[in-house]
């Protein structure tokens, strides 16, 4: 059997999930209008809703993780690893359209660092639009949830040789999300945007 | 911290994947031509070879864990559960079309057991397809493999109250797929004429 030779490093916050759908976060965003929930809880409640209310079917992937023993019994895993993620967090299906997209945050108020996104997470938002996709970043920053396209990304990249998109392409190309009372951050309606743009 | 309150048995030769790429698979079918491959390994050949020759973006999902515990550099996870799958394995795109679907096998000569199946994966199958994406079944019996679409499994289900669906029926309706040579079971040839027939 093989030691493991590479880990990956992941927010405790991102997969801290216990069995009884309590959830202990380690990265709460406080400043969502101090709800003191994050993200993920957010997203995971929007894409439940968008389920149950027959709009859309999307989910988040699981971790990956790479199993190395588990009990006799096969019921429980006692040495396991986390493996480094090469696609982006959530995908689905909405009126027909492939979504796939990740969701990041900031505490930076001039710009969404880069390294935010590995190259091969990159790579991979390129490849779904170039396959007829619609690809995304959610991101929040300045107290705003914004939904940046994979192709403004990569156009922005392409002319910026940056370790970072200014915070000002961001409000000029992104289009800003609303955070419904109901804990619905809805996304869905500037996907019908860009499909509507696309066609 | 919660104690684990449900498991989920999951065959080991699905998830012990050890971390240089090489795979120690408990569950071998040696009557793919001897082959001595299972079908998620054949469906991971094929999804990198559409992948790498820019055919279609296709996971496998991973396998959903509860973590209960990681060592205190977060390196490690030392305790760990299964959780129950409510999706099905694989899904991803294709010439803009969303794909999702699960590949099963089966010893039985004459029919395919419906309990491989969980009731809400089912749901998921059907949900998918009022969304407009494309789902289906991947399954090996009597030597072959079938793709057998999502309308056909329900419609055989809302017609028949049984357990299994006939082989007959399978055979009738379902569409062989051709395990090629370089051990890529070639299915996407099939979304085609799916495609085509939506049309």
């Amino acid at each position: 059997m093989q030691i493991i030779k590479k880990y990956c490093i992941i927010k405790i916050g991102d997969i801290m999930n216990y069995p009884n759908k309590t959830k202990t976060t380690f990265n709460k965003l406080t400043t969502y209008a101090n709800r003191g929930m994050d993200l993920e809880n957010i997203l995971n409640i929007t894409n439940e809703y968008y389920l149950e209310n027959d709009i859309a079917v999307i989910y988040k992937k699981p971790t990956p993780i790479g199993i190395v023993k588990t009990s006799i019994d096969r019921k429980k895993i006692t040495n396991a690893y986390f493996k480094c993620k090469s696609t982006l967090d959530y995908n689905g299906l909405y009126k027909g359209k492939y979504l796939d997209f990740d969701a990041k945050e900031t505490k930076s108020k001039t710009s969404f660092p880069i390294n935010n996104i590995h190259e091969h997470q990159l790579l991979h938002m390129y490849n779904v639009i170039k396959h007829g996709g619609i690809s995304f970043l959610i991101i929040y920053i300045n107290n705003n949830f914004y939904l940046l396209t994979g192709e403004c990304i990569k156009s922005y990249l392409k002319s910026n040789n940056k370790k970072s998109i200014d915070y000002n392409y961001i409000k000029e190309n992104g289009y800003i999300i609303n955070l419904k009372a109901n804990k619905v951050l809805d996304y869905l309606p500037i996907i019908d945007q860009i499909i509507v743009k696309e066609n």
